[in-house]
């Protein structure tokens, strides 16, 4: 020691891996989890394991489930004719949040970038468009997200799925609810332009 | 679930117990240990269930010790002649970080603040006066922080070991290093000012 000590350095070390905390940040958790009760600290060891280990990704949607198939994709009330693609389970749980999606989710586990590798059997298109026959999808709502890669896994997606005789959607972008014009980066700007409506529709 | 996963809430829900981690950063972590392989989280979980379980308080100092006592307290050739005493743990390792200081430590754990309602008898203040006489110790460096608490936990502890016959000190405060006066508090400058010294010293 003198030096420090090992088990809390180690500690230190396995906090540092968690994004945005740095060494010095790492270091406080560490002596903070020390200054909890032993009790407290199994409970926040254990839920870690727990839900690396219950949480699966569901075989059809590809969200979190706790079985082998999601809550969305069990529910008989939730439509299949219209399904959500979307890049990872975060997004459902976006949608889910808004409470007003009544369709069915597909999760690609990623977007298409030649940049970082990702090609199209990479992500999980095959198993998309596999869905949309049996399930009499009618709509496919793109929702990746309006960066250069979500735009091109759309555009790959709606090339493929427009033949199968399906509607292929993207969801809107524009300027955000409360956002001012001012501070909102151009390519917003012109896609808000771009997708204008007349007032009285 | 919809509504989110039990297992990712209840791990959610025991991140955002650390300091500094808001709902938002809890469920970002959420997810990205769930990203983790099995393997990673569960060295994460058991560096934290190991340090818990292996670091203790050193019985004579209170620092962070893996046995009854300390390394430092357990290195003969660490002066008990000089008494360091300090607020918490970490600061006994920001001392060592600084690797010039050759005497032993004493730990608080706190500082007494009516406001809180912590005393005398809450802080370990009867440990450090009896190892005055016993350990031959010939200073005290009061080093708690220079805020109100710090400030007048020194001046009590300073009351009391004084009779005892040991030199009792306080660490200087000013200026940090590299520290811009125009950016410095009033108190800092005032006691800057009033800590100076000859510069042929």
């Amino acid at each position: 020691m003198g030096k420090g000590i090992e088990a809390i350095e180690n500690l230190a070390r396995q906090l540092a891996r968690l994004p945005g905390v740095g060494r010095k940040t790492a270091h406080r958790l560490a002596y903070f989890i020390l200054d909890m009760s032993a009790d407290e600290v199994a409970l926040l060891a254990e839920s870690m394991l727990t839900a690396k280990q219950k949480v699966r990704f569901c075989s059809v949607c590809g969200h979190y489930a706790v079985e082998d198939r999601c809550a969305i994709c069990q529910d008989p009330q939730r439509s299949s004719a219209i399904l959500c693609v979307v890049r990872d389970p975060r997004d459902v749980l976006a949608m889910e949040r808004m409470n007003d999606f009544t369709g069915r989710y597909h999760v690609l586990h990623g977007v298409l970038s030649p940049m970082e590798g990702v090609g199209p059997d990479d992500i999980r298109i095959k198993e998309l468009l596999a869905r949309l026959e049996p399930e009499g999808v009618e709509e496919l709502i793109l929702a990746t997200n309006p960066d250069v890669e979500g735009e091109a896994t759309a555009a790959y997606i709606a090339r493929l799925a427009k033949p199968k005789g399906v509607t292929v959607t993207r969801i809107a972008h524009g300027v955000p609810i409360g956002g001012n014009l001012e501070y909102i980066d151009e390519l917003t700007l012109k896609r808000a332009l771009a997708g204008r409506r007349a007032m009285d529709e």
